[in-house]
């Protein structure tokens, strides 16, 4: 696996990470147990407060240990992790120790009980901000209140999902700044 | 511009082109006027009904013509249209006629007053379900009434948004089917 040289990331800027639709591996820890799913339904909400709203289905075993502990990790995986992204999408928390599983480093956090994934490229941590919408849409509101990301590469590889087993591997840049007013950047 | 041999497209399929996160460009229709945004926060919420959760900030001039009339249409551009998405994204509908202004075609749709935009790859038809988080997070929660799309190509190649005026466009597809569990395709 890859190792990161991480540094804190400013949390108002972690939309460079989510605004482009990865598929994301979510961390989680309630008495004692740690799971991790991966999960594809998600989106920016706000800069500052660093707000995201995320689908978590009722029929996931994080869904009970993340709004019973309030807090979670949002890790993002490189291409590297793509296989073991998938495989940790197609088995229960129910059944399994994930992080022992797929060989994956359960680091501690510095503000949630959470672990964070240590080789995924940034872990953003995350408190539960608001559950009014999961009982109607199954979505959370988390603010992101710590953020962990290398300087560089300053956009990973990211994996993002179409269905049916097949994903995109992010491509090449393109840089449109001239299209932008100024207020707009 | 591109031209598509467009079909009807199973509404409960369209996670394919939204849960990768492309941009989009969100078309509407109000009082005899149309508009155009650029959006890039938006999350598949539920497969059937079509749900899709949106973010379209009240600074927006298409906030209040979405609202009003309850209806948009969700297309999504390819790469050949990246610099003109950028240019929608930062301009006004106050003060401009943005499919003259960017010499694109407004065509009918079949279920909405809005527009559908003919040069882009799909047309997603949306009804506005719920409107109860507008007010608190500007959250349009829509359902995709009907849908257009190209068989081929089967995957687009979209536009993704890292901000600061940068993008990202897709790259190559994997097939990790052989990861999932049946139920899971």
């Amino acid at each position: 696996m890859k190792s990161y040289n991480k540094q804190d990331f400013p949390v108002s800027e972690i939309r460079r990470f989510l605004e482009p639709g990865p598929i994301v591996l979510v961390s989680s820890k309630h008495r004692g147990r740690t799971n991790i799913m991966t999960m594809g339904w998600h989106m920016v909400m706000e800069f500052s407060p660093a707000l995201i709203g995320c689908l978590i289905s009722s029929g996931n075993h994080s869904h009970s240990m993340i709004r019973d502990s309030g807090e979670c990790v949002i890790n993002i995986p490189e291409l590297p992790m793509a296989a073991t992204a998938a495989k940790i999408g197609n088995c229960s928390g129910a059944d399994n120790d994930k992080f022992k599983k797929f060989k994956l480093t359960a680091q501690d956090s510095a503000e949630v009980g959470a672990p964070l994934i240590r080789e995924c490229y940034a872990n953003l941590e995350c408190r539960l901000r608001d559950d009014a919408l999961i009982d109607r849409y199954n979505v959370f509101i988390f603010e992101v209140i710590k953020a962990h990301a290398p300087a560089r590469p300053k956009y990973p590889k990211t994996i993002h999902y179409y269905g049916e087993g097949m994903f995109m591997v992010s491509g090449r840049s393109l840089n449109l700044r001239r299209y932008f007013r100024p207020g707009m950047l």
